[in-house]
Parts: C-alpha cells; sequence; structure tokens
C-alpha cells in the first residue's frame, strides 16, 4: 500500500471480519480479513482483533465505520435498531469504547421492523450503497445466504423486509437429520432442484411430508444424493418464494448477493418467469459503509 | 420370574431395545431394556445384545419375534419392505442367523408404500396389535413422534400412509439454528403452542419466514423461550396438519403413542374439532408381536 488510508471499512459479521484501507473516494487500498467473527468474541477481544487486521495501516488518528452482528447485543457495543419504513442509514453511528489513541470506531444500527417482527443487521448497508449506485431505484431486493432477506425499497427508503430461515433450514435439516444419510454429497442436480421448488410453490403445506418423502425414495427408488440434497434446497426456496409471492409477483427484482449464493435463486425465480437485476454484495457492502461515512464526516 | 416363557419380544428400534419374555397367552412376564439400538451396531453385534437382555429367561430351544429397526438394510439382516394396500402382517418372519443353539430370531417385515414413496418399521406392528385389540375398526391412526405417521386403515388391512419429518425438523431446528437461542428451556405455553398450530394450518406458505420471526420477536418484544418453543412446535404440527387435512377432517382418528407425545397432537387436534380416541403404543406393540408370533407358529 503506497499511501495512508482516509479511513477505514469493516464488515463484522458472526463468524468472519473483513477490513479495508479506504480512500475518501470510496476505494479499497487494501484488504485483510480474520475468522475473529462476533460468535467468537467477548467485548474486551474486539480492539485486540481489530488491531491484528487494520494496524499496519494506522499512521496517526484514524476512523473505523463498521456494519454487521459487531453492533448486536452480544457484540461489542450495542448499536440500537433504526426503524423501518426509513432510510437505510437514516441515524449516526453508534461509538465503540477504544484506548489505542486516535482510533474511532463507528458501528452503523440495523434496522427493526415491529410488525410483523423482524430485524436485520449489515443488511442495511447493502441497501443504501445499493442506492448509492442505483439513485431512484424502485423495487424488492432479495439478499440469499443463511437468513435469505426480501427488502422492498421505494424512495431511497426501506418499506419493510421480510426475513426467512430458509437456508439455516437446509443446513440443520441436511446436516441433523434423518435426512444426512441421503443427501451426503456435494454435487448438486438442477433438475431436481427445479422439480422442488415447483412443489413447494404449489404445495407449501406438504412440506412435513415431502422432505420425509426425500429419505422413503431414497431407501426405495434410488434417490441419488445430488437428487436428495438440490430437491431438499428446492423444496425450501420453494415454500419461501410461496410465501413471498407478494414480494416478487410482477415486481422489480434484484438479486444483491454473491456467486453461489445467488445461483439456486435465480434458477428458482427465472423459473418463475422472474429475471432478477444483479449486484455484487461486497462491492455494495463498502459503497454503504463509505455512504455512512461521507454522512458521519 | 416364575416359570418360563413361551417365547421372546422384541422391539428393536434406532436407539433402544426392549424384550418381554411371553406367554402362549400373550402375557407379558418380564421385561428388559437397553440402549443397545440399531444405530450403535453391526450384524456381529447383535446376537450378543440380544443375549445380554435374555439369556436368564432361556431354558431350552426359544422363539423371537422382533420389530423395528432390526429388519433395516443397515440392522441384523434385512427384512424386504411388503407393500401396501395390504395386511399389515402380510408375510411371515425373517429370520436373522444366530449361533446359539435353539435360539430362533424372526424379524417382521416393515411396509412399503410406492407413490408417494414412504416406509415404516415398526408400526405395521403397533397397527397389527391395534387392529387385534379393536377388530372391525377403520379410520386414521395418528402415531406420534421422529417421524409422525398418518395410516389410513379400512377392513383390518393398511389402505395408504404418510410420513413427515415434523418431529425431527423441530430438534433440528431447535438445536442447530439461531432459534437455539430463543428456545432454550424444557418450559410450554399452551396458547403459543395452538397459536402456532392455527398459523401453520391458515398459512403454510409462511414457514420459513415465521421461523425466523420467532428469533425477531425474542430480541424485539421479548418472546420468552417457553412462548417461542411451543410456537416452533405449534408452527410444524400445524403444517403437518394443513398438508393432512384430508386424514383427520371429518375422519375417525385414533392416536397411538405414548404419554408425552401424544399432549401436543392431542390438543392440536382437538384445537380443530377432531376428537381422538387414544391407545398405548407398548400395549399395540406386544399385541402386534403375539399376532406375529401366532401367524408363524
Amino acid at each position: 500500500m503506497d499511501r495512508t488510508p482516509d479511513w477505514i471499512a469493516v464488515d463484522w459479521g458472526t463468524s468472519n471480519v473483513r477490513a479495508w484501507a479506504m480512500t475518501a473516494g470510496g476505494e479499497a487500498l487494501a484488504e485483510a480479513t480474520s475468522d475473529k467473527g462476533m460468535g467468537k468474541l467477548s467485548p474486551p477481544d474486539y480492539e485486540p482483533a481489530l488491531l491484528d487486521l487494520i494496524g499496519g495501516w494506522m499512521d496517526g488518528p484514524i476512523r473505523v465505520v463498521a456494519c454487521g452482528m459487531v453492533g448486536a447485543r452480544q457484540g461489542w457495543v450495542e448499536a440500537p435498531y433504526a426503524s423501518v419504513p426509513g432510510h437505510p442509514l437514516p441515524v449516526g453511528l453508534t461509538l465503540a469504547p477504544t484506548t489505542t489513541p486516535g482510533l474511532s470506531f463507528g458501528i452503523i444500527p440495523g434496522l427493526a421492523q415491529s410488525d410483523p417482527a423482524d430485524v436485520m443487521r449489515g443488511e442495511e448497508t447493502k441497501v443504501a450503497g445499493f442506492l448509492a449506485r442505483n439513485p431512484g431505484w424502485d423495487g424488492v431486493l432479495l439478499l440469499p445466504g443463511t437468513h435469505p432477506k426480501w427488502i422492498s425499497v421505494s424512495a431511497g427508503e426501506v418499506v419493510a423486509f421480510r426475513t426467512s430461515l430458509t437456508g439455516e433450514a437446509f443446513a440443520a435439516l441436511s446436516g441433523h437429520t434423518v435426512l444426512r444419510h441421503s443427501v451426503a454429497t456435494d454435487a448438486w442436480d438442477d433438475d431436481a432442484f427445479l422439480a422442488g421448488v415447483a412443489e413447494g410453490l404449489a404445495r407449501p403445506e406438504a412440506l412435513m411430508n415431502r422432505l420425509f418423502a426425500l429419505r422413503a425414495e431414497s431407501l426405495l427408488s434410488g434417490l441419488t444424493p445430488a437428487k436428495a440434497r438440490a430437491r431438499l434446497s428446492g423444496l425450501l426456496i420453494g415454500t419461501d418464494l410461496a410465501g413471498a409471492r407478494g414480494w416478487w409477483l410482477g415486481a422489480r427484482v434484484a438479486l444483491l448477493g454473491a456467486g453461489d449464493l445467488m445461483t439456486p435463486w435465480r434458477a428458482a425465480l427465472t423459473s418463475q418467469g422472474v429475471a432478477p437485476e444483479e449486484a455484487d454484495a461486497t462491492e455494495a457492502t463498502l459503497a454503504g459503509l463509505t455512504e455512512a461515512w461521507r454522512r458521519s464526516q
């Protein structure tokens, strides 16, 4: 790195932390990552973990702007939720207690929705970054992942959002039930996935039975692990799509994520006649952190 | 035990094995249990595990009649499935290879349904026992548990059945997702359970979102662990009831199970205007094993 950064951007999640040395223009000069996610840390652990990542970039006072689970109740310091409907970055940063001279660490608050109850931490920054890059964009953002989020955006504000357990349910059901014997593979079958999506969409009420049927078909009719795994994913995503029908049917939809996580959702939406726009989650995070840094100058 | 048994009944499941010293009249003289279930054994382990339980009862040649996962492909010896529709005990026993002089070990085959694909091992014996005690009974049996089964019975035969992953999905979701932080209790809330049942029945397509909402409500509005745990169970059972509506609506239903496992299903069915009959699973198992022993004389 040839020059000292103007500020530092941090995305601190449950499992990992990523930091970028940034220019005032929003360019990343360098990047560092570690596995010291919120899930492994107590409050006194955060500052040392941060310095391990960014200590080499510091040359005098520096401001850090962070998003994600670092601001959860069980994180470094709680950054209370802001409410929706509203701007994705409606209020200032919550400062964490630091001891390093010249180091300021500000956390972007998450968003909460009261009815139906829902929360996000980190995704609000992606939304802000997406909107900074796509001014005036109205529609529904879909952020795939462990807890996929449908986020309705209009006039620069988050109108409402809807989180589901779909990704984590897939992991729990495929790893911790009798289905583990039937889906033990990394392989994948596109047709079986789409069949699962269609079934989940058409008959969400059959889910509990269709899950067991994966086991029965692998015992009785030689359903392969690749087909069983893909159909399991399809059943869960199809059920999610059934419940979220009002969010995507006839709507302008953009997928905001990273490569592999987007693939099944892109295929599922395409099978239903939706042609989603796409945007990169990391770019959106950096643009959102930059927006928060500018607003808090 | 004052007398030598005429035969021995065994229910050998995935986690446990139960054995009873039986009279020709179907009375149990003694009982023994161990945790040497199918999941912990290789084929050569079965005979020693059996002798640990029943060796003290043997005084000359003896026949054992067994049901359950001992007859699975990964059990002692595979007892191939019989087909439905048909009698719950349509064919003879499959003999396991024994080395103890005078010891005969016969396994009751499970039942398989081809479309939709489904399987049972052990439940067919309960059905046979229930029918032996309730001759001419027509209706739907519901066997609660890890994999609840709806079994349609008419004219002494199993017409069709439907297995769901409901019980095991509850364990996986409550133990291996973010919900574990929200449902960590043994307590229970009846009203929250019934609210979950109603929601699962009315909107099964919302399941993926309603699961995450348990977490959001525990963060935002202080949903207690007892309410969250009971509502999670209710959502899954309600979804199962939605898919199985054709099995219980307007039907004669009997719950065939054991105390604690029956409670939520009884409450859920009662909330929908169904007043299920009830029968004890162990008694049904013993009656079914007795029926199989008589038929194989």
